[in-house]
Order: C-alpha cells, then structure tokens, then sequence
C-alpha cells in the first residue's frame, strides 16, 4: 500500500471557554488557555493520502493548499461557526480538518478514488493527535 | 569572549493596523495579517548574555523564563498598552522583548554586570530579525 | 480511531556490558558503547495513547511527565535493577519505559480506558526503536 | 510487534522527462522538474524493520549503509537503467529503494527472518511517499 | 543594529571537476563529487539584511524570492556561465549567491540603503560557509 | 570574510560535583546535575573557521572528527584528567574543546594560518555557550 504524504503549517489564534461555565470554572479548568482574546500557534499538519492513480500527487497537493488557506491567519473562535459551542481544543480542530480534507477531494473528479487514511494535527512538537482511518480502508 | 545563549518560545496573538487608516488601506498593506481578531504564532526568541560570573548562568535561565511568561498565552494588541498605538511587528516586538529582559535584569543585584549582546525574534522558521549589541560592549 | 500522542525527552548515561563475557569479547561486540563508566544520550521517547474521554489528555500529560522523571539525569547501568543483568539496548530500554508507563496509567482512575498503542525510542534521530500495540487494541 | 528504524539521507540528482512526449508537453506537465540537465535533492529515507533476532541491529545498520551507497551522489536518470523509460518520481524511487533494501536483505543469511514493514522517502520535508507492508506481516 | 534576516532553499544538480586535471586526478581530489552527470542538494541559504526603513522588510523578502529563482532546478555546472572554468564548491556559490543578491537590491529604488551584512549557504546541515560583511558597515 | 563551519555531535557523561563541598551542598546547588555515576547527553558543537586557503576545507573536515573521536562515547568526569579538579559545566567544555580543536590544527602544516573564530557548545537545543574569537582576528 502506497501513500503520499503531505505536510503544512498555517497561523491561527484560538482560547478554550465553555460559554456555561463561570470565567473561575473556566480558568480553574483551562489555565492559561482561558481568556478573553485568545493566544496563537503555528499549527502542523500531516496528511496521508492513498490514491490509485499515479497523476493524482499534484491534484492532492493543490488541494492540500487550498484547505490551508480556510484556516491560515484566522481566528479559530470567532471566524468557525463550529466553534461558537465547541472548545477548538485540537482534537475538535482535528476533526474539522479531516472534513474540510474529505470535503474538497470529493468535488475535485481526479481524487475521486483517494481516501484520507491518517491525520496529525500537532498543538505543539511535543503535542499532538492522530486520527487514523486506516481500518476503515 | 564568552556568552551564555537560551531559546524559548512562547504563544500569541496579533494583527497588523494602523487605527488612523481606512480597512481597505490597511488591508492593501497588510494582507492577510489585517483582520479584527488576529491570528496567532509561536515565535522563538533566542537571547546571548555575556556575563562575568560563571554562576550566573542558573539566573539567566530563570530570568528568561519570567520573561517568556509576560508574553505566553496572551493577544499582543488587547494585552499590551506598548501596542495601542505600534503596529506589532517582529521588529516592534523584539524591541519590546529586549526591553523586558534589560529590565529583568537589573532588578536582579547578580546579574549586575551581565549584558544582552544578541536577540534574535523569529516570525517563522524564515524570517526573523536580529538585534546586534555587540558594538557597545 | 483517535490517540493522543506525546513527546518528551531526557538525558541518561549507559554502557553495554556483558557480566559473563570477557572485557575482549565484550570490546569486540560492543565497541565504544563497551566502558567501565559509560557514555550518554539525550534520548527521545514518542508514545501515542487510545483514549475514550476528551479530558485524560491533561491527565496523559502529566503521567508523561511523571514517567520522564523516573528515567531523566540517571545512569540506566547503576540505578535501574532491572539492566543489572540486561544490556541497557534501546530495545531493552524501550520495554522498560512501556511498563513504567502502563504501570503508571493503570494507578490513575481516570486512566483506566486509556491503552498505550504505539511508542518510540529514539537512540539518535536516525536509529530507533517502535513498539504497536494496534494488533491487541 | 517490535521494530528496528532506521533514518539516511542521500544527495542525488533527477529530472522528469517522458522521452515519449514533446519538450513542450513535457514542460507543460512537469513544469521546473522538467529540464536537460537536471536538479537534485538531498533525499531523506526512513525504513521499518521486523526482526525476530536481537542481534539484528548491527546486521540492518550496516545494510542500510551500504544501499545508501548505492543511489548516494548519483543522477538518478543517468546512472539507473530502471529510469530509463520510467520517470524518477518519489513513487518510483521508493519502489526501486524497498528492491534494493529487500534484495541485500535476502543475501546475509542472518537477515533471513527480517521483513521490512514500513518505508517513507522524503521528497522534501513537506512531501513524500511511504510504502506499507504491514498488512502483510 | 537590526538586521531582517530571511532563510530560503533551492534544488540544484552539480558537480567537482577540474577541466585541466585528468579524470584521474579529479577522481582522487573530488571522490565522489566527481561524476560526468552530478549529484544534488538542497541549499539552504540565508541572508541578514541591514535596513534602515521599516518597510523595506517587504521588499526584501520578494527580493529574496527572485533570487532563489535563479537558482532553483537547475545544475550549477551546465546552467551558469560563472561555472564554466570554476569548481561550484559551497564558498563558490556563496559568492555567486551574493553578488546576485546585492545586484537584485541596486535596481530597487527602494532598497538603496539595505545592506547585506551576512550570508550562510549550507551544502548539508552539518557543513557550511559563511561570509561577513559586518566590518565594512 | 569568509569562513569554513563545521558542526558535530558526540555522546558522553557527566555529572556535577565540587569535592570539596559536601553532598548536601553539591544537592542544593546542582540539583540532578548531582549524582555518584552521572547522566548522558549528546553535546552538539559548531566551529568557525577562517582560512585563507579554497583547499583547507577537507583538511578542516578531518580534524572536526579527529576531536570528536577524543570526546566521544566518554565519561567526562572520569576520562579527562581536566575534569578531575573543575565541574564539567558547559563552559568548561566549551574551552577544553576549544583547546583540542585548536592544538590539532597546530599541528598540521597545511592548517598553519587556519584560525578558530567561533566555537558553541549545545548543552540542550534550548542552552548553549559560545566563545568568540573575532575581537582577535
């Protein structure tokens, strides 16, 4: 099984708040990742892609490209509507990510056959999740 | 001539704006990096002392680390009065940053005679900027 | 599937020795990593964790961080009862590190769903070693 | 299921013709790959074995040293008959890597019960490839 | 003194050989850095500007892109003239690579008064030259 | 001003101790730095090099590793008699390794007018020290 792997990096600032919770809860609960206007990262991202057509790397990597551009230099809290009931902790980041992947290979006629298999989003180097679709290919 | 060198980092926020311009100038000049929220980064900051004592190296090394917790986790245009009214550039805030360290250092009686001879900000992996006291030592 | 992953790091000395071989054969095996007092390493460990509720990773991460401990500023020969007969290799080393950490998952209630699927020694960034666990998950 | 991983890296030249196509189609698809002469790229490997043996390692440090040799300061279109009809694409230089690792496996009759599980190889540090044998282990 | 500082990588194909030496010689001088077709790197470059205006940084970093230009996928010895009768050693390009930088900065009207003050050109990342400039500024 | 930079890494021990204090004040003052056997690190050193002639590069080359090979896969406290009275702090490191450098470059006749400018020692990635020379040159 081969895949073709790609890696990117885009900038956004974010901050953890549960709306119903007290800011005390909150900051109890949150530390330094509770506030008011949010902090940033430059987040990393890896995708693994399995494609049967050899002609499909430079569709992917275009597309790959276009997905970073939704969320590079944005606010992820107040720019994502999916945020305004969810904490953007980066498990919920990872998840959109993958929709956003699956959502622009499945317009594009050539990536028709390519399936995400494995997904890291990285908070920091030391930090990071992994969604792994692969028992499902 | 020898000096003791540390790297930390720390994870913001910030926008480009200047308030007396209209949106669209700002974002003519701006680009991506105009926008009412703010996207976020974690820079690195890389700080050479020069220092005369061999103790002081465990100062030094708590010293920057209460520096990095000024700026760690905080938006650099809500939280700091220095950015009202400057736009936070890395050149901005890598003056502001050297400021904060000369500071720190100061109150600290043995750190008397140590001096900042180099501060390096990086924005990315790519762009950085360096500020050089090496002429004044 | 979903893991949290994390990466830490810690500095040890070791050397490889066999008790029962002459210090001939054992040069002649071993090499430089044969010494009466041992050499070291700043040694990398990766280790990805299956889990079921959103809130163990703060838990995950301080259980990573307890695990450092135990191994970080020691010398694996001499303080470890465990290579008193066994050869401190990476493999070896990386066993031991598995059951430090699932020992210590298993005293946390919080943890009791979270599996260790996959970790990492890195003995330098080019050699490694990788112990999956996805088979038994 | 424990791995033995190894990292190398090696510096050859390539370019992307089909000798079939016109310079202009040629141009067209490949864009900048496309040329007379050539670029080159400090290419990154990473391979996975599964070894039944512990004394392996040795065995598997030195092999994956001597097929570095093998494409180490090589232009990949000149000097591999392989590339002589089929474009040097990261696909198919990891497919002609993995031969090349299996085949000097197959000849050191201590590598006998080795398999490699896992090869990456790194276009760039943003793009690669990587080839999964797992499923069948 | 603030420099803006930028890093950039180019792929390019080359080769050691000394016209007027025999095959021979070239051979036992160069090793395997002499061959008929060349071998290929990634460059990594990088550059510190000495600015006066703010908003030269801008300028600089398109400047920088233009320059890479030049000298991404391409062979150094078939595609430069500069190469034709001198060896394209690491500090050879160096020089080519800041004379092409200091040219791009004069036809700017608004880089007149940009100087560059220090540039690192890496033929691995554990091999580099570097040439300083800060005793003319 | 151009410069030939090399950079190397090697394994070794150490710990921490003044023999004249007792264990509880070697504790207080060096924390896990203190201990009976030591800890490991894998020190990483970049040296600058002036030189005055295109062919010392492979010569310079030679010597890095020849000083790599009198630190490596060593126990630093008990292998260097330097080390016997003074703490293998990274400033103690820093100028015996200097030393080493400089007095095998004394030696070779083709190194002659080959000058050390500047020499860091990493201790981690985050701490290091650097010896200038250029105030000399």
């Amino acid at each position: 099984m081969m895949t073709s792997c790609f890696r990117f990096s885009f900038s956004a600032a974010h901050f953890y708040q549960q709306k119903n919770w007290s800011a005390e809860k909150n900051k109890n609960e949150f530390g330094k990742c509770f506030s008011q206007y949010g902090h940033g990262h430059d987040y990393v991202v890896e995708c693994h892609w399995l494609t049967t057509v050899p002609q499909q790397q430079t569709e992917l990597n275009q597309l790959t490209k276009s997905v970073r551009e939704i969320f590079d230099h944005h606010h992820l809290n107040f720019m994502f509507h999916e945020f305004s009931d969810k904490v953007p902790t980066t498990e919920n980041l990872a998840l959109l990510i993958k929709q956003k992947l699956e959502e622009a290979s499945k317009i594009k006629p050539q990536l028709a056959t390519a399936k995400l298999l494995n997904l890291k989003v990285y908070e920091t180097p030391e930090i990071w999740v992994e969604i792994d679709n692969q028992s499902l290919s």
